[in-house]
């Protein structure tokens, strides 16, 4: 695979001098024009140490206006950084629209390093899977990607770092490590190639450049750069996307709204008379307060985090549930996000940009009011996401919550429901108090009126992704009361059973 | 001080009843044309444990829309908040602009906590001040502060905690550190009247709430709130500030500016003539690389952050000394921002907050291409801060510049100086190459125009902020190559200092 990378490719001096204003003026007009431009652009940097990579990374930011530019390089995960999943870096780093983002050793490079230093080749295979998802989201949302394998031959490295270790002022810049790194050369390549073949795909492809002539490399790799951002603007609209491997058969879905007003959905199932005695009320309450207390400093001792996830109807009785969480947890290890139409910036990433920054960190609660679900209930049953759009979310938010779930997040999912008539009953209610009357918008009516379009939304979304690591709870919330000790007793057992 | 929250303050239920509604109404309202406002709305709760303060932030929470209310308490900080200046986890915290911020145990807490458990008069004492003179900047920046002190007298926490303890539901709310807290209860008591005495001021006074009755201090701290929030509202415009305490006295800048383009400025005794040969050069430059790589890796193995500011005309060669810096370092140890114009989310905090946002963790490196000093350069030349803004900024700055280097962070700033023709040959060489044209901008020709006012701005800026801990370091940059060797050498030497 790297042996067109092996030719000692090299660029002079003269016809570097003649490429290199063209190319720079051509990069900035692109530039220019990617400003204005629905995407972002991912460079990724990977390779063998010596061949180039943050030099490269250095020229594109000479050659680019560096206020667009965001160039992150990845070492050895922070505390910070191991107290997410390990996907939590990356988000952090991933470039908004119009901007570009050079990532130096991002996600192959763990992957890549536990395998060459032992690790098993199941564990590597799932690594790439993970990664093709991952980077198929990205490109489904419009991103363009782009990874540079920069490459050096077992000789040429070798003499590189021979060569800087006899100069005094230069030797500084081999380390044990690289030596280390050497000695596994060629179980580094052999694993490089099979990561290569597996995650090249039309949508992230890999360019594997040779690393031993830094006008070569540079050249070639901005005009790929150029050749690659030109073509995307020159594109009407983002390619047309097969959807990521995650996703849902669309014939399922279909088979579903053939018949979805007509049939039950998993909600007609629910037994909404389900009531509690105020005083079995105060009782059970003041019980699993109790025992939430317990198990969320345990949890927190133990440095597992949780982050529950409330949706339902509006009027459902989400805030009293919440208010009736919060005693029993230590003030200063929660905090509650309530999530409401994305802002500019947000609107600028990828819509799991933004719960991404705010998982909560080891041993901390995270409770999110509304959630990523938006994306396929308000916004699908609005027309906020196109069809193709909340169909492949299904998938997305799968991989999302495996990745919260895998690294040890309990996960805990509600659906408040009540019926129209309980509903109805609360808006008026709402209307005809003075301080509750701002609760009430008029979108709460125009949404009401949507009921079955919700419904099935709702349906949708509970069959696809109640998982074995994430599974939805429905809370029957005609009773206020009912629900609210069904919403604290549920976070008790899943904790129970994560710490318990 | 705490006699009258002893009275044994009471609010019956149906005087409750009668009142709340209002309350409520009437803080939602205000809520709503605060939303609109260019105020943020501050809440500080501290006080005896037991009184009641989550209780009523959560109160707050209810009766306000929490969307627009941000809700942190604080605990012993995290490793990833010990790893930066004590301040900086509540900068990340305050509300926008139109915005509730609710703090619990907030800056007021370790100080106390500190001083209870042994700590030094003297250093409580300084905290204080630090603590005023950083309410000042927020109230300068016109947020509205409001204190509440929730206060219980020794005998009803002790009989509080009994009460609870004997409840099996309940008694999970007491913990060990109570008890060892209420045990120092008077020595908690007499310095937090210290504290109050010092640190209640007009523009953040503080409020002693008696916490024994929850009505009573829910509807007290409620309608305080109310009426202070609808005070500001009908204020035309912010109070008339005094100044903070640690304002620059406004004589000292008249004199400055009465004979300032007459006089010599400290730039004018810049020897400009500095240059240096290309052979020397490659040696220099090679040999501090060296030996800041050398000192960078002890930094960051000893946890010691180092941010190295760059500020300086257009086209002084900043990006270029820049590029000379980064290869000697650590790339994942390292980020440079490139601060431009702030966004909305920027706007709506004070201005000092983006930047508190990326001060770097514990080893790490930050380079800021342009700054805070911003403020004092080109918001005070165009009119952008009004003339009461920039003048205090200069001791907002020196606070802000201490509570950074007072955390043993290495601060390095530069100016990098050119003079006026040297500029004009590098604009027009700018124009004529195609691949640096974008560089040169309308503005920059406009800010040359006004060479003298900046100038002025920038003798200021080095006279009042050239401080031991945080000097300024000229750098004569006519050439280009003399600049960027001055510029590594120079962080070589502070970092050496540092750590060597």
């Amino acid at each position: 695979m790297f042996e067109t990378a092996e030719l000692g490719q090299k660029v002079s001096k003269q016809i570097f001098k003649d490429r290199e204003p063209g190319l720079r003026e051509a990069l900035l007009m692109a530039q220019q024009r990617l400003k204005e431009a629905d995407f972002p652009v991912i460079i990724l940097f990977s390779g063998v140490d010596g061949a180039g990579k943050s030099e490269t990374a250095g020229i594109l930011n000479e050659w680019m206006d560096p206020r667009w530019v965001k160039t992150r390089a990845f070492g050895e995960p922070s505390q910070e950084e191991r107290e997410r999943p390990p996907a939590w870096r990356y988000w952090q780093a991933l470039p908004a629209k119009g901007r570009v983002g050079i990532l130096l050793s991002a996600w192959y490079s763990q992957p890549l390093l536990r395998r060459v230093h032992g690790g098993k080749r199941p564990e590597f295979e799932e690594s790439l899977e993970e990664i093709h998802a991952f980077e198929s989201l990205l490109a489904a949302d419009g991103a363009l990607i782009l990874k540079f394998w920069m490459h050096l031959d077992r000789d040429s490295q070798r003499r590189r770092f021979k060569r800087l270790e006899k100069n005094p002022l230069q030797s500084w810049r081999v380390t044990p490590k690289d030596w280390e790194h050497w000695e596994l050369y060629d179980d580094f390549v052999a694993n490089a190639e099979r990561l290569i073949s597996r995650t090249s795909t039309g949508q992230a492809p890999w360019f594997i450049i040779e690393g031993a002539c830094p006008r070569y490399r540079s050249l070639r790799v901005g005009e790929i750069l150029l050749e690659a951002i030109e073509e995307r603007l020159h594109q009407k609209e983002a390619p047309p996307f097969n959807g990521p491997s995650i996703q849902v058969g669309a014939g399922d879905l279909d088979r579903e709204r053939d018949n979805g007003s007509g049939s039950r959905t998993v909600l007609q199932g629910l037994d909404l008379s389900k009531t509690v005695t105020d005083e079995r009320y105060k009782r059970d309450l003041a019980r699993y307060q109790a025992e939430l207390n317990r198990l969320h400093r345990l949890a927190r001792d133990k440095g597992v985090s949780t982050l529950v996830v409330l949706e339902g109807w509006d009027a459902a009785g989400k805030g009293g549930a919440i208010r009736r969480v919060m005693p029993a947890l230590d003030a200063a290890a929660v905090r509650v996000y309530p999530f409401a139409a994305p802002n500019d910036e947000e609107r600028a990433h990828h819509y799991l940009w933004r719960f991404w920054r705010e998982i909560p960190r080891a041993g901390q609660v995270g409770i999110f009011d509304r959630s990523w679900y938006g994306r396929v209930l308000v916004e699908r049953v609005e027309g906020f996401a196109s069809e193709a759009e909340w169909r492949r979310a299904y998938g997305e938010i799968n991989l999302f919550e495996r990745q919260l779930t895998a690294h040890g997040t309990v996960l805990v999912k509600f659906w408040v429901h009540l019926d129209a008539e309980e509903q109805l009953r609360r808006f008026k209610e709402r209307e005809e108090t003075p301080h509750k009357r701002w609760k009430l918008t008029d979108e709460d009516w125009r949404n009401r009126k949507r009921w079955p379009e919700y419904e099935l939304a709702v349906h949708d979304m509970i069959e696809r992704t109640s998982t074995q690591g994430a599974p939805w709870t429905l809370v029957e919330g005609n009773d206020k009361k009912y629900a609210r000790v069904k919403v604290v007793k549920t976070i008790c057992e899943r904790l129970e059973a994560a710490v318990g």
